[in-house]
């Protein structure tokens, strides 16, 4: 039986994303989803196409959402991809650029042609497609709160590979939440023969974004989502801006109808209503003040965030110890379970309402910690 | 700037899909589409779900739509896996079950790992999606009429192999239209080591299905879509059923969120109201009987046909002439640029009146040909 599927996804460990959960009395503050709804333009561009044209086939190439884009960017279509999520984008990098090891014998871990390098912590999925396509995962830990590190020493010692395939680096980091400078960006982008992938998920939360270097360097491509900012994770709409070889050589491994059809018509209209968007940017990012103060003022540490989200380390009990107590008050946060991230948990800016929620509960958990109660009972 | 890109990605010849017109005024009988509208149910859920909703993510597992689909089929929802169309399932087969062939030096072609095995002529994307995988292509043709051939007198002369990695099916097959028994289908799975996939996409409009040998053999995938049959090409649900060992080295392998949350809503309404569906199955049934027959009056040759399109081969002109003049009459069917399907078109049976207005068209294409008049000035 076993035999039937090849030993290299036999041996896969699989990616775990955030707990969707089925009921909907949870404050759900684990996955980065926006708190507020899609423009109601969205919601109606949505409901006029839902008519007799869902029997047909969506545009194969995502032609005017592309076309909107490009003119978004200063680019031209041929300079963008769109994909189901940006998961499908990173997904796809991996099978153009980068060889699988296999088969390349006693070169394995030093063939350029098969590394994926990254930064840690950075988003989990990336060594999972790396290993999903059987190439070498290349991580590199990130200087102290994630600051990028002097890659020019680390290459000195072996330890940064400016040969790799592929390069991905988050932009806010992911889940640390800081931001780097186009300038520093730049700097490691200059350094490397492969191609650098830029993934700006949460960019619309930052003071900064690097999409210009996509369209100066020709071996450079930025990500980006409309599954957070853009409250549209239901409908799995990503893209890639960059060179259009390279656009092309994601194009040539697609599904040829890859992205769905009314995903397509809402991420259009979101960009008909961008002002909607940007002012519940602002709306989070003063609530990701707010709680970070508040969270603060608690005792835990707060990582400075250009992100919806803020890690933290929480006072007290172990950070997988908050994620259950604050579970039992029905709320959902993301803790990971890596040696780097163990203390941490990643909290999603939610609406002020859910805030309050979350810095009353936090509170609670510490009153009823601090009076001497066991939880024997409570579970 | 092209070594940022594998060479196995730079040598691919895309998958071309068949023309997606941004106009509407077109008769569209050139993708397989199903002329009439999805179930109204299915529209009022899909409009009813479009609410601040879309910004979380959909369920990752499309776990309700699974397990609709195990009660429909009478598995469980471990035997059941949900892609963005079938056509992402169709990859992630490939992907999961054979092996890439590049650094198995002189075996290419003949270990047994890396091949994918199938039937000329049949669906165009599976040489597309091997050489993508950089797997080998096993094509074997069919018998006269598009028939099973004799793959126990094939394996013999070596051109059939029971151990291939994976055989994919189309059955009924596409672009011939005919269709196979269980039983004819069952001989040949019970002969192969590998997977067999049967790619069931048009099995709605056939009169026998093959689904039991998914549930019989460990083996057997069976392949379907929400797209033709079902009028949701639009929201790309295609799914595969088959032991669940086999469908959990798919979901390792897959994107996390694959399947969009509308296209799930819809594919589960469309589960609500199968009787809908089935009423307009046997419309386009007689429908592909009369278009038969009155293209058979005029003189085509017409394949005797299982499912919503077929195979004809037209008089007096070239396939590809007759293409471009039923163009200028505003009616799209599918010419394949191949050297087994250069002299046929493949029609989809659209509604009665768009093959009245087929058949007029073609009256009068004769017609004119006839009377000896140029095309000069036409086009």
């Amino acid at each position: 039986m076993s035999s039937l599927i090849r030993p290299l996804v036999r041996a896969l460990a699989p990616y775990v994303p955030g707990e969707q959960p089925a009921s909907p009395g949870l404050i759900k503050l684990n996955t980065n989803e926006n708190p507020y709804p899609p423009s109601p333009k969205v919601l109606r561009a949505v409901r006029a196409a839902t008519d007799e044209r869902l029997r047909l086939y969506p545009n194969p190439t995502s032609r005017r959402l592309r076309e909107r884009l490009a003119a978004l960017h200063g680019c031209t279509p041929e300079h963008v991809f769109v994909g189901n999520g940006s998961d499908e984008c990173l997904a796809l990098a991996v099978r153009a650029f980068v060889e699988p090891a296999a088969g390349r014998g006693g070169r394995r871990g030093t063939d350029r042609r098969t590394l994926v390098q990254y930064f840690t912590p950075s988003y989990s999925l990336y060594p999972v497609l790396t290993d999903i396509h059987g190439a070498v995962r290349h991580p590199v830990p990130l200087a102290d709160g994630f600051a990028l590190p002097d890659v020019r020493a680390l290459a000195r010692q072996g330890r940064w590979r400016a040969d790799a395939a592929l390069t991905i680096i988050t932009t806010p980091n992911a889940p640390g939440g800081r931001s780097y400078t186009t300038a520093e960006l730049d700097a490691i982008c200059r350094r490397q023969r492969g191609v650098v992938l830029l993934d700006e998920a949460y960019v619309d939360f930052a003071r900064e974004h690097a999409m210009a270097l996509a369209l100066a360097h020709p071996h450079v491509l930025v990500a980006r989502t409309f599954s957070k900012a853009y409250s549209l994770c239901f409908q799995r709409v990503g893209y890639l801006v960059g060179n259009p070889e390279l656009i092309a050589a994601l194009d040539a491994i697609r599904d040829s109808y890859n992205v769905n059809g009314l995903g397509q018509i809402a991420a259009e209209a979101t960009l008909d209503d961008l002002p909607y968007y940007q002012r519940n940017f602002r709306r989070i990012i003063a609530t990701r003040e707010r709680m970070s103060d508040g969270l603060r003022s608690l005792g835990f540490e707060v990582f400075p965030s250009e992100t919806n989200f803020v890690l933290v380390r929480p006072p007290r009990f172990a950070a997988r110890t908050w994620l259950e107590r604050l579970r039992d008050r029905k709320i959902l946060v993301r803790w990971f379970d890596s040696p780097d991230l163990k203390p941490y948990l990643r909290i999603t800016v939610g609406t002020d309402e859910q805030t309050d929620a979350l810095l009353s509960a936090a509170r609670h958990i510490l009153r009823v910690r601090a009076s001497g109660r066991t939880t024997r009972g409570r579970r």
